[in-house]
């Protein structure tokens, strides 16, 4: 039967079995601690997704940090905000790989910022690290991902992770506790709409 | 080839070959307007995607504004960064219809936040306008999708709209410029994690 033809009493029971499932679910869950969210895929929203996150937190008086990689030569809207804050940001900053064209400068600089992001893992006072990104590094060989995930799984019992990328890394789908993939479904850039201030960056 | 095999001069080529892709799809994008957004799925991050664009739309100095359907009673972090960052912020305001259980009550609630949400699409001091979680409205029949696409499409030309919601309406499907689906792989919750501040909330 549709939703929409339901009498209201059919519909307040309905309600009302969804309650006790959603009740349930939450008495079941009894663990806490931080997790680990990876969102991959082809489609836009997954760093956004992340910042969103973020926000959330600091919302909330949480201490958050943002390790980006690859996209540093663009003045992003992120780092304004961030500032604003007050959000621990370290980037790659040597810009998109096909701009450098230089294998081994990217190496050195992934390896730069990755240096720079494992103390955050180490220190409980993070509530929240982000790293933006970053399956491209494995892609290309930049850093290894049995590194980055055995210091991701020796973080502060609280603390959250988020980590985004364009690529499914095994080795990460095994250690998440949360993972979305977000699908690209259609792009107004491939209709020739300019990237624009906001939205794109 | 593997990525990571590659030699100096062959990942130099490729990546020249990239940026002249890049540079190309560039050039092609001309025009000059604002977008809409959907982003759809039963995956964690499609809210934080657009809180999060929202985000680095107002780091950009962009003015914003946010209407959630559904999770009214929630006291969220977002409301808190909300406030702090100068978002108009309209909440339905009646909790999960699970909790309601009265559809009369859900449809007279959801007609006045929407009311009240339609002058922002007609105001062009907005840069960007999210429904949050609006899809449900549809599914239930609680508000008309022909209504609210119509709105939508008579936005002022450099108007951001962002629409968020489990369900893939095909109305939406049909009119949005970008559309991600954010899939669920793994959701800690169903491994009994409690959903924690900031995170989920």
């Amino acid at each position: 039967m549709s939703e929409k033809t339901m009498s209201v009493e059919e519909h307040k029971q309905k309600m009302q079995e969804q309650q006790r499932q959603v009740r349930a679910k939450i008495a079941d869950a009894k663990t806490r601690r931080g997790v680990i969210i990876y969102l991959y895929g082809n489609g836009k929203g997954k760093s956004s997704s992340a910042f969103g996150t973020l926000a959330r937190s600091l919302g909330h008086g949480k201490k958050g940090a943002v390790v980006q990689f690859i996209k540093g030569k663009w003045k992003t809207g992120e780092q304004a905000i961030f500032r604003q804050l007050g959000v621990k940001h370290l980037v790659m900053g040597t810009g998109f790989t096909w701009d450098t064209q230089d294998r081994e400068k990217d190496i050195a600089a992934a390896e730069a910022v990755w240096s720079k992001a494992v103390p955050l893992f180490r220190d409980p006072a993070y509530d929240i690290v982000i790293l933006d990104e970053i399956t491209y590094m494995f892609k290309y060989g930049y850093l290894s991902v049995a590194d980055v995930c055995e210091v991701l799984l020796a973080r502060p019992e609280q603390q959250n992770a988020i980590v985004t990328g364009r690529d499914a890394i095994p080795e990460l789908l095994e250690i998440a506790d949360t993972i979305s993939e977000v699908r690209e479904v259609r792009h107004a850039f491939n209709q020739g709409v300019k990237a624009q201030k906001g939205i794109e960056f």
